[in-house]
């Protein structure tokens, strides 16, 4: 992995003073261009051995390009406010939005490759770490993100040497820490894991960029040559030219699926259902106190067919909740800043910290429902929404969150009833628009979408709940118990 | 203050059986007109005396109302990414935008208050913190915010019962905490600082409303009748009837003026400039690692005219400076999610942490410049934009970071010049448009709008440094010069 990066590359003066001013007009042509067009998100790593001159280059970087349309972000040590959230919400805090350059010092590989050799983590965890950083780039690079991974190496010997006469300048003393010796001790070990690591990230859509650090001029035009030409290159490339479509969840060849086989005649009467929400209320609100509940978390989902009543839903579970403790988003379309960024980007900002719930009234499955039907996402995008959504729920789940998820389902007579009901009363007709209408023109599309979206991302750790809500006052209590069992279950495991 | 709110209020069952679902009702539809309308932000304070059923009242408020369109925040104690920011910017995190509601438990008086009731902090240090609070919300008010505070208040013995009450329930135990019983051997004291505080900040366009807390039913229905009377009076409130204009800025009866006398002949050579360019940058970059400057911090605010040279000045700075301590702003156009708060807010979202550059590349004074000049912003509201633009440098002051205003002037003929030069040549074209030329012809527009803007914010402690641009290298240097003898000057008193 490293053998190039070890063979004592230089370049001599004259080339440097030949090529940089060259590269960097170019460098500036291509940025700009970037911007206007707001073509696409750049975010460039910067890992690698300490002292191979990652700072050095990333501040040449930024003098050569106009600082105005590039973010350097270090990313050490996680603040509390990144620790009460899963690991990959800080990297999206940080991600640029189309049209600009992000580098990033500290990365997603960071803490799995530092766990491996410092701590105690085994083998078998890092490349569960490493599987999911693979599904991660991968989802950025379809999403559009532009993305760069340079790697910057010396051999053990040039990074004593250069450690060395790093401590002795008092200009650069400060550069070299503690910590930077102590990781020279386990050398050998660091670059053994580092090696494994890249070389099973290394892809065609992300690939590392090995970058020998001794000679500064070298690494400068190597790392500013190849921004340049992955820039140029995806900038020249037509819009069409994109990823091959994948395959499509199987076109339906039966009547039967899991909407239809629903049994939406159940019914509560409403005296047991006044008994049983007050149990069911008193029972979530000691659970949202319990002790263990700081280490945990939700993430509720309600999806379902317009005017199947997730409002009202959803105001059960809220009225059994501290209000400084929950938050409720309503999906709507996405803001512009929003729309600037990998669609997952706007329910990473919603994610809660631990302890806390957050309720999502339509979600990130608008990815393949309404953007599906509707043809707002592409077919190869919404596609392979499947997947992305599942690793998203996983990274809440192993954090502690609780995904729970709810298809809130009614009949299509039913539906119509409620139309019209609604535009009869008092404030309820706020509810109602044009779209609603519209949507139920789709309603087969819709059906057939959901199962598809069931039979995809219903999975062991974050299973769909199919509620039947041709009545209301059963659908609740069906609600405010699977939330209640589905908490119970993570407590006990704490 | 407090009278009224010890006289024992009370609402019977019947009359609360009779008037809460229609309050419910009229609560909801002036909601779902808010969000239609996008009308304003709406932020209801919640503060008052510990047991006073704060919590309760809140929780009433939002299952009465849609959960979806109200967002409830408890800001106790700040976290250590608070902490490296000015005190308000944690308020600006959680300000709702139009057409929403935040309701704030915990605000801008918290601190205040507990700083004087528990702490050392004198009277005439909560009269500032007053002054500052009163122009704060001023500033809200004018931005369209819909303000309501509330006081639940409790006689001694009434709190003494209540927490009594609350400590012998196991369901409502650890809703008591130490610190409620160490605050209620205040009462006395406590309730004189919030008297005068409220008296202080009882203000016609943001009234205190004062409610008794013993009477759960009385305490509702007043907060919620309030909330919906507010409503409804800015709802059915005609666009028009806002606000009563201020006094404009003179309109000048001589010629000169602070940018016609600037001596623009103002030159250096070459090799001057190379000599005293690298000096400063290593004197910048040693003050950036200056172990006091982790207690400081820069906002550095570029204006000028357009092509005077902020880009190439900005790039002599940060090259000056490590990657990952600064971050340049470019500002142009408000995102959407920008316009729907108070103008201010996007660059609250900007202000960077304690020992960190944030350099902006036009700024919050596009609202006295060209919002002024295109008419963007109304009279009244750019009118009122230098007071509140100097509040928020001295937020930003008193934090710590040091507030570095630059103004570089050039003449309209070199302006010309460049223009011309810059339609030749390679990249630079990405940097000139339609508007720029358009633009020009309003340069006496500018030359009246700067001046103002000069004379209005020019403060002892963020004063504007105007620059002689007409030559570049002049320009440079004249900025890093500044630049370090502010941060200098700070250092040494730190």
């Amino acid at each position: 992995m490293f053998e190039s990066a070890e063979l004592g590359h230089e370049v001599d003066k004259a080339t440097w003073k030949k090529e940089q001013p060259i590269l960097r007009e170019d460098l500036l042509t291509a940025q700009f261009e970037l911007l206007e067009k707001k073509a696409f998100p750049v975010v460039i790593l910067i890992a690698g051995v300490d002292g191979a001159g990652k700072g050095e280059t990333v501040n040449v970087l930024n003098a050569w390009m106009d600082p105005r349309l590039i973010e350097s972000h270090a990313l050490e040590a996680p603040s509390d406010e990144d620790q009460r959230h899963p690991p990959l919400w800080r990297f999206w805090r940080v991600l640029p939005p189309r049209g600009q350059i992000g580098i990033l010092f500290g990365s997603w590989y960071t803490m799995p490759i530092l766990d491996r050799v410092l701590r105690d983590v085994d083998g078998p965890k890092l490349d569960q770490a490493i599987d999911r950083i693979n599904r991660f780039e991968r989802m950025l690079v379809d999403e559009g993100v532009l993305l760069l991974k340079f790697w910057f190496h010396l051999s053990k010997k040039a990074q004593k040497k250069r450690l060395k006469k790093l401590e002795k300048d008092p200009k650069t003393r400060w550069r070299v820490t503690k910590q930077d010796w102590e990781r020279f001790e386990h050398y050998d070990e660091f670059v053994d894991v580092c090696a494994h690591v890249l070389r099973r990230t290394n892809q065609g859509h992300a690939p590392w960029i090995v970058v020998e650090g001794r000679d500064e001029r070298y690494r400068h035009l190597t790392v500013g040559k190849t921004i340049l030409g992955a820039l140029r290159r995806r900038l020249d490339l037509p819009e069409e030219a994109i990823a091959a479509p994948g395959v499509l969840p199987p076109a339906p060849v039966s009547d039967r699926n899991v909407i239809a086989t629903l049994d939406l005649s159940m019914r509560l009467s409403e005296k047991d259902y006044e008994r049983r929400l007050e149990k069911l209320q008193g029972r979530l609100n000691a659970l949202s106190r319990d002790e263990r509940f700081g280490r945990a978390g939700v993430v509720a989902v309600f999806e379902g067919n317009d005017a199947a009543g997730k409002g009202g839903a959803i105001r059960r579970v809220t009225a059994a909740l501290d209000a400084r403790h929950y938050r409720v988003h309503r999906i709507a379309a996405p803001s512009d800043e929003e729309q600037d960024h990998p669609y997952l980007w706007r329910f990473w900002r919603r994610v809660p910290p631990l302890g806390h719930f957050a309720i999502f009234d339509r979600s990130w499955y608008g990815r393949v429902l309404v953007e599906r039907i509707e043809g707002f996402a592409a077919e190869r995008d919404w596609n392979r929404g499947y997947g992305e959504i599942n690793d998203f729920e996983a990274e809440l789940s192993e954090h502690g969150l609780i995904v729970v998820k709810f298809w809130l389902a009614i009949s299509r007579e039913e539906q119509e009833r409620r139309f019209q009901a609604r535009q009869q009363t008092g404030y309820k007709r706020f509810k109602l628009t044009e779209e609603d209408w519209r949507n139920r023109e789709q309603w087969d599309d819709y059906v057939r979408a959901v199962s598809d979206m069931v039979d995809r991302t219903s999975t062991e750790i974050t299973p769909w709940c199919l509620v039947e809500a041709e009545d209301k006052l059963w659908a609740r209590i069906r609600v405010l118990e699977t939330l209640c069992e589905r908490i119970e279950e993570r407590l006990e495991s704490l």
